[in-house]
């Protein structure tokens, strides 16, 4: 029913001077670049007036992404085999990933943010604005992830 | 810098019996399937304990997306003149849909959800569990939203 395979083009790229290693680890605080082809610097017209964005990458470099099916969150053992799509792992079998991000400048093409966990170079497939239609904060959460802080 | 284009396979399909046309204007109420396709039933484990996931999608219909820079929202002329990236409309040089949705349960390779506003037929992309780390409820937004309901 579906098609067999679907093409996108990146609209740009992340730039950052935070090592891969890094990323990570520095999530909450890293600031980087969105530096978008300079055609498109039009259909950012007015994103200065969000706070926050959410930003679609593509993380070319997870290697073998469509083969894994289940995995232990985080790499633990400790923790319950779980779908990779009940986790917010990179393995994914589209790895795309999803950040929601503070904005904090633009400069024409270029969008400076905070908070976006991709690695210097990742291509970019998409930009929206973050409204009040996505906040939701009466969650359920599993148990293993449950303890983990947010963002208040 | 990027690669020139990216290829990505539908992990499965939207399955709602609500119009194209009624989808908009129900989305905060609407309850869909996704029915993945049946190798990925493994790498849903585990996903009945969230509340809710984020779902991204393949708007496959949208006409000409990728030449359309600048739109005033909702086409409505008496809203500013605004880019496509700094806008929730269906036109984005990427057509990818973003939706928060509730999970209401699960029957294998099949979710039952509220809110997906994706009409029926729509390829699903990816799915990732909503979780604390993408609430964010001090939002700035342009004079021409800010009026509008959230979800509390």
């Amino acid at each position: 029913m579906e098609p067999a395979c679907i093409t996108l083009t990146p609209i740009g790229h992340v730039r950052t001077d935070v090592s891969d290693a890094e990323v990570s680890r520095r999530r909450r605080t890293i600031e980087s670049e969105i530096v978008l082809r300079d055609e498109f610097a039009p259909a950012l017209t007015g994103i200065e007036a969000y706070s926050h964005l959410i930003v679609l990458f593509w993380m070319d470099r997870v290697p073998g992404a469509s083969t894994v099916l289940v995995t232990h969150p985080r790499g633990d053992p400790a923790l319950p085999l779980t779908g990779v799509l009940a986790a917010r792992g990179r393995t994914h079998p589209n790895p795309v990933g999803l950040a929601v991000v503070e904005l904090l400048g633009r400069d024409g093409a270029r969008l400076r943010v905070r908070r976006l966990d991709a690695w210097d170079g990742t291509p970019v497939l998409d930009i929206k604005p973050y409204d009040h239609y996505d906040v939701f904060t009466d969650l359920r959460l599993p148990d293993w992830l449950a303890g983990r802080p947010g963002n208040s």
